[in-house]
C-alpha cells in the first residue's frame, strides 16, 4: 500500500464486469479494498474466482462476507428455480428475469457503504451497466443516484459533511466495449466467471449471463478464454 | 394465519421499541413476519429474546439471518471498543456515539425489503424513533423517506407499480409514551432486552440504552421488569 493513497471499495463478484471495474479503479491510482459475498448463490465458484482476481491484481484487501439470501429465496440463483437457457438477447429486455435476486444489489451496496465508512473511504465502485443490464431494476442509473442520496443521510460520514460517491464506470458501455477496455487494462478474463448455472468449472454457455458475455467477445472479435460445457461458437 | 390477511415484515431486535412495534402491527390485523439478525453483536442475548417475543405474540413467521458486521467492525457493539457508561441523557444528543454500527439499519432494512418482495408484502415496520434516538443518523425521518424512494426504484415490485411503504410508528414518541402504548397493547417487557453491554442475562443499567429505558419507565411511573446488574433506582 502507498501511504496517502485514496481508498476505494469495489464490489467484486468474480465476473467480467466487476473485474474490469477493479482494473479501472487500480489504473486511477486508488488503494483497492474489494468486497465479495457468499450469499447462497449456486454459482459459488465465482467467489473463488474473485479471490484469484484480487490476488492477481494485488489489491490492498479482499473481504468475503456471508449472507443468507438463499434463506430469503425468490431467485433462480439461490433456489431450485431453473435458470432460463437459450433466451434471445432481445427477449432479455422484456421483463425482469427469474435470476433477479430480490434486494441483492441494495444489500451488497449497504455492506460496501458500511465498510467504506469504517475504512474512511468515500468512493464505492460497482460494475452495473444499463445497456446489457438484462432487465434488473437495481442496475439503473436512477436507482444508483437514489441509493447515494439515502447513503448520505443514513451514515455518520455522509450526514456530517463527508459524502460517499457511487461510481458505475461501465454504466453506459456495451459488453463489447467493456471487454475492449478490460483488454487494454490487462484483465485476464480466463479467471473470471459469469455463468449463472455452471457445471463445476464449466460455464453453461446458454444462460443470459453466458449469452451476453459470448456476444460481447464475438463483437470484439475475440475468443472468450473461459471453458464452456458444450460448443458455443 | 388468516387467509387474505395483509402481510407485514417487522424488524424485531428483541428490544423494547421493536417489541412494541410488533404489538402495534398485530393490533392492526396484519399477518406478522418478523426478522432478526445475528450480526456479530456482543449482546447476542437479544436474538434469543426476539425468538421468545415472536413465540409469545404468535407471529406467522420469525426469520433469523446471519450478518458479518463484526468483520466490518467500527462499533462498540461489535468489537472490543468499550460501551460508554453513565452518560448524561443530554450528552447523548451531542454527537453520534461509538455504539453506532456503520450501515446497520440500512443493511437490516435492505434484508427486510428483500424478504417483503419475496413474501409479496408491501409494509415494512421498524422501531426507530426521533425523540430518544441517541444521535444515530439512520434513525431520522429524512433517512427513512429516502430509503423508501430508493427501495421503490431498486426492486422488481417497487419499480413495477407495487411500492413498498416503510412505517415507523414510534418515530415521534418519547420512551415514556412508547412504554405506555406497549402496556395498553399487552407487551410483556420482562422478556425484552435493550442493554448494549449485558453480563449474561443481566442488563448493565449504565449504557445509553439502559439509561433511556430506565428513564422511560420512571417517567411512566412504572418499574422496569428486567433484571439489572446493580441498583438502578
Amino acid at each position: 500500500m502507498i501511504p496517502g493513497q485514496t481508498k476505494a471499495v469495489i464490489l467484486l463478484s468474480g465476473g467480467l464486469d466487476s473485474s474490469t471495474v477493479l482494473a479501472i479503479v487500480r489504473s486511477r491510482g486508488y488503494q483497492c479494498h474489494c468486497l465479495s459475498f457468499r450469499y447462497g448463490q449456486k454459482q459459488d465458484i465465482e467467489v473463488q474466482r474473485a479471490a484469484t482476481i484480487a490476488t492477481t491484481m494485488r489489491v490492498a484487501q479482499h473481504m468475503i462476507l456471508r449472507l443468507d439470501l438463499d434463506t430469503i429465496g425468490g431467485s433462480a440463483l439461490t433456489t431450485d428455480i431453473a435458470v432460463p437457457r437459450d433466451r434471445d438477447l432481445k427477449e432479455m429486455d422484456q421483463e425482469i428475469p427469474v435470476t433477479y435476486v430480490p434486494g441483492r444489489n441494495i444489500i451488497f451496496l449497504s455492506h460496501a457503504l458500511a465498510w467504506a465508512e469504517v475504512l474512511d473511504a468515500r468512493d464505492i465502485f460497482l460494475g452495473i451497466n444499463a445497456v446489457d443490464y438484462s432487465g434488473y431494476p437495481d442496475c439503473r442509473p436512477d436507482f444508483l443516484h437514489s441509493f447515494e442520496q439515502m447513503a448520505n443521510l443514513g451514515t455518520r460520514a455522509g450526514s456530517t459533511g463527508h459524502p460517499f460517491k457511487l461510481h458505475a464506470p461501465l454504466l453506459e458501455l456495451s459488453k463489447k466495449e467493456i471487454i475492449e477496455l478490460g483488454m487494454r487494462l490487462g484483465v485476464d478474463y480466463s479467471t473470471t466467471h459469469s455463468c449463472y448455472d455452471p457445471r463445476g468449472e464449466l460455464a453453461c454457455g446458454r444462460c443470459d449471463a453466458c449469452r451476453l458475455r459470448l456476444q460481447g467477445f464475438r463483437e470484439a472479435g475475440l475468443k472468450d478464454p473461459v471453458q464452456y460445457e458444450g460448443d458455443v461458437d
